[in-house]
C-alpha cells in the first residue's frame, strides 16, 4: 500500500500530545522500540521497557509524563498520559493516510448478495461476496470485509468490522430427542429469534453468532471478539467484553461487561458471569461466577513422560487423599492440622 | 419476518394433542413459560419447572398428561406425551407460516457456482455464493444456505441443512515425512476418497468435513453437527450421534451410533467410540471407549490463584504417591489399607 | 471422477522402485493391505504390521528392502527404501491420471473477485469465489481451492494449497485499553503489517491466519497447516512445522522449525519453541520451549463418576501436600526420602 511520510508536527496537530523536538521531522514507520530505525516513531507502554529508551534509534519516542526527562535525554519525543492509546490513534492515522492515496472501492461490492429487503446504511461498506439476508440491518459506518454472512432479520449497529468468513445468525443448535425402540433420533427446533449487535464491535475471520430459538442471541456495544470463535444462540455478552480467538460459548449463557475470556476457553450453557471476570485461556467455565476475579482451569504442560506419570496418578487421587487421612487418623489427635480438610 | 397468528385449533389440527380450552384463542408467538406474554404458546418440558406454572402468563401451555390438572387449574393447555417434542414441532409451523408469507428465492442462487457435471435434485435448494464441484450430489429438500462449499465427488443425502461456511470434502491432512540431513519435510497424500452424508443431517457454520484418503469419510443418517467442528478423513460418525460446536474428530475414528460429543471436545485418532458413549465438553478421548457410558476428562476451574498452587503441586503427584507410600510401609503392616494401590 | 488403470510397469517406471512381478499386471486402486482387492496396490510402511503381508488379498505390495522376501512369497511387490513417501507419490501419480481425463477449469475463475493490483502468477489458480485484494502476490503453482479471502499486500509463494475458507490477512486482534469511570472500552490498534507465506506450505479449511500490527505474520516454506487453525499476528511459523487441527497460535509465537502441533493444542502469545518440539493434542504451551522434545498437558478421561472424585481432590491438591508433609515431619528425620520436594 502506499508509502506514508507524516512530520511530527502534524501528528501531534492531529493527536494532541506535547511534542519536544523538531517538529518538521519527517516519519515513515511506526515501530517498536528494539526495531525502530531512524525515521520511525516509536512508543513506551510500561515502565518496564525503559531500559529500551537508550538503545533505541527511533526517530521519536511517545512517552507518559514520568518518563518524559529520560526520553528527552536521548532525543525527540511526544509526551501524552496513555503511551499505548496514543499509539493505537497513530495506527488509526496511519491506516487512513495509506488509504487516502488510493482509490476507494464501491460501498456495496458488485459481487455481494444483498436482498432488496435488507437496509444497509448509505455509509455501510459491503465487501466482495458477502451475503446480508431479507430483513437484516446493517448500521452507519459498519464495514463486512469479504464473504461475510448476515442472516434474516439480524441486526448490526453503527461502527463494527466484521472479518472474512464471520457467519452472523446462523441456526442455534436446537434439537428435541424423539426416542424410538431404535435409538434416539432429533427434530429440529427452529430457531425463530434473530441476532443483535450493537456499536463498535468487531467481530474476527470465520467468527460465528448463532440466531436464538425464540428470543435473540446479543452482542452489546463495544465487545471484541477474535477469530473463530463460536456464540451459541441466546447468549448475551455484555458491554466491551473481549474474546480471544478459538472461544466457544454455549447456549443461554450470559457474559457480563469489561470480561476478557482468553484463547480456546469455553463458557457452559445457561451460566451467568458478573462484571470483570476475566478467563484464562483454555479453561472451561462449568459454573457460574458471581465475583469478578481471574479464574483458571488448565493443565499443565510438562515434558510427555512426567506427564505420563503425574496424569496416571491424577486419577488415583481421591484415593490418595483417603490413604492420607488414614495416616492422619492412625498417628491420633497430635497430627492435626488446621489444613485438613473435613469431609 | 412476516408476523404469525394460529388459532388453538389450527394449531391442534396439525400437530395433534388434546386441546383443553378455547380453540378460538389466538396465539402470536412461543415463548418460554416465564417471559411468555397473554397471547404466547408455552411449554413444560420437565416437571421440574411446574412452580412456574402457577406464574406465567401464557395464553396456553403444553404438558406431558401428568399435569394435565394442574396445567388446566391456571388456563388453557394441550396435552400431548412428549411436550418437548411437540415444542420441536410447534417451531417448525411457525416457520412454515413465516415463510409462506414470503416469496421464495430461486431454487438455485444464481450467484452459485454449481459444475455442469454435480447431480442437484430438482428439490434441492442451493443459496447464494455456494460451490459444488464436479461429480457431487445433492439430494432431495436439502439445503445450502450460502457460502457452503461440496467438493468433487461428495454426496449428501436428502433433507439435510449445511449451514453458511460449511466446507465439505476439503483434503484430509495427509503426508509422508521425507527424511533429509537439513530435516523432515514432508511429501503430499492426495486424498482420493470423497465425503459420504445420509439423510436428515444437519452441519453448522464453518464446520469441515475432509474427504477421505482411500477410501470415503461418511456421516450417517440423523447426525447432527453444531458450528466449527473439525471432521478429518477417513472418520465415520454413526446415526444421530450429535457433537456440539468447536469439536476435533482426528482422522480414521469411528463414532458410534447415539453419541453426544460435547463443545470443545476431541476425538484422536484411530479410535472406537461405541454406541451411547456420551463425552462430556472439553474433554479429550485419548483411548477407545467399548462400553457406553458418560466419560469427562476437564481440569477444573478455580481462582487463580488457587490453580497456581494445585496446578504446581500437580507436577510433583507422582513423587507424592512415591512418598505417601513410604509412609505407610514405614507405619509396617497395621497401616494396611484395601484402597490401596498395589503397583 | 475418472476410472484410472495403470500397469505395473508404467508405475515404477515415474516412480522409480525395483519390481518384481509381471509389468502387465494391471492396477485399478490403491487400498490399504487389509480392504485391498486382487485388482489394488498396496504398501507396508512398517514391519509392524508384516502379519497382513499373507493375509492381503492385493495385487502388489510396496515394501522395503528387509521385507523383499516376505512379500515376494506372496506374488508381486515392488522394493524401494521408504515405502510410505512411495505411497504418497503413487497417490499423486493416481491424482493426475484422474485429473487428465478431465476437462481443466479456468485458471481464474470468473467469480474470483481479483483486485487489477494484485499479482498473480500466470501458473496459479484462483478458484471460485476468491477475494484477492490490493497488492497481494500468489506465486507460482499456487492454487486456492475456493472462497479463500488473500488479504492487501499478502504474499504466497509457490505451489501452495489454499483450502475452501481459508483467510488469510484479517485485522489481528489488537486493542488498547482505554480507562474510564464507567467501565474500559477499547482503542482498535490499526494492523499495518500483513502475511508472508512460503513455498510448498498447505493451509487447511477455514483456517485463519492474521496479519501483523507492525511487522508481518510469517509463515516458512514447507509448512502444513490443517482446518480451523488460528495463526494470530506477529506469529512466526519455522520451515516445515505441521499443525493438525483446530491450534490456536496467540500473538507474536515463534515457533521453531520440524515442529509438530497437535490438534486443539494451544501456544500462548509472546513464546519461543525450539526447533524439534513436539505438543501433544489438546496441550497449552504456556512458557517457552527451548529445548527439542514432547510435550503434553492433557487431562486424562475417565469415567464420569470417576473424574468427578479426582477432580474435586484436585482442588485441595496444595493441602494435601502440606498435610503429607506434616506426617513426614511429625515421623521425624528416620521417614526422610531423596524423592521429597524441599520447598
Amino acid at each position: 500500500m502506499g508509502h506514508v511520510v507524516l512530520r511530527l508536527g502534524a501528528i501531534v496537530e492531529q493527536l494532541g500530545g506535547e511534542l519536544l523536538g523538531d517538529a518538521q521531522l519527517e516519519i515513515e514507520s511506526l515501530a517498536p522500540l528494539e526495531s525502530a530505525d531512524i525515521r520511525a516513531l516509536s512508543f513506551l507502554s510500561s515502565a518496564k521497557y525503559r531500559s529500551q529508551l537508550t538503545t533505541t534509534r527511533a526517530a521519536c519516542v511517545v512517552v507518559a509524563p514520568a518518563l518524559r526527562d529520560e526520553a528527552l535525554a536521548r532525543g525527540a519525543c511526544i509526551v501524552t498520559p496513555d503511551p499505548y492509546v496514543y499509539f493505537a490513534r497513530l495506527t488509526q492515522l496511519w491506516q487512513r493516510a495509506r488509504k487516502a492515496a488510493l482509490p476507494a472501492g464501491p460501498r456495496i461490492h458488485p459481487s455481494a448478495v444483498v436482498d432488496a429487503l435488507a437496509e444497509v446504511d448509505s455509509s455501510a461498506v459491503i465487501g466482495p461476496l458477502c451475503v446480508v439476508e431479507r430483513g437484516a440491518k446493517i448500521g452507519a459506518h459498519t464495514w463486512l470485509k469479504s464473504r461475510v454472512t448476515v442472516g434474516e432479520d439480524c441486526v448490526i449497529g453503527a461502527r463494527c468490522i466484521l472479518h472474512s468468513g464471520v457467519v452472523i445468525g446462523a441456526d442455534g443448535f436446537g434439537f428435541a430427542p424423539v426416542r424410538a425402540e431404535d435409538g434416539t433420533c432429533w427434530e429440529k427446533i427452529e430457531q425463530l429469534g434473530a441476532v443483535r449487535i450493537g456499536d463498535d464491535v468487531e467481530i474476527g475471520a470465520n467468527t460465528c453468532i448463532d440466531r436464538g430459538a425464540l428470543a435473540d442471541t446479543v452482542i452489546e456495544d463495544g465487545v471484541k471478539l477474535d477469530n473463530l470463535i463460536q456464540i451459541a444462540h441466546n447468549v448475551r455478552v455484555g458491554r466491551n467484553t473481549a474474546m480471544a480467538a478459538c472461544v466457544g460459548v454455549a447456549g443461554s449463557a450470559v457474559i457480563g461487561a469489561n470480561c476478557t475470556i482468553g484463547g480456546g476457553a469455553g463458557i457452559a450453557g445457561h451460566l451467568t458471569l458478573a462484571d470483570n471476570v476475566h478467563v484464562s485461556a483454555f479453561s472451561l467455565v462449568s459454573r457460574s461466577l458471581h465475583k469478578p476475579g481471574h479464574y483458571t482451569g488448565v493443565f499443565p504442560l510438562d515434558d510427555n513422560a512426567s506427564w505420563e506419570k503425574n496424569a496416571a496418578t491424577l486419577k488415583q487421587l481421591a484415593g490418595l487423599r483417603e490413604r492420607l487421612r488414614a495416616l492422619e487418623k492412625a498417628r491420633g489427635p497430635e497430627s492435626s492440622d488446621p489444613t485438613n480438610d473435613k469431609n
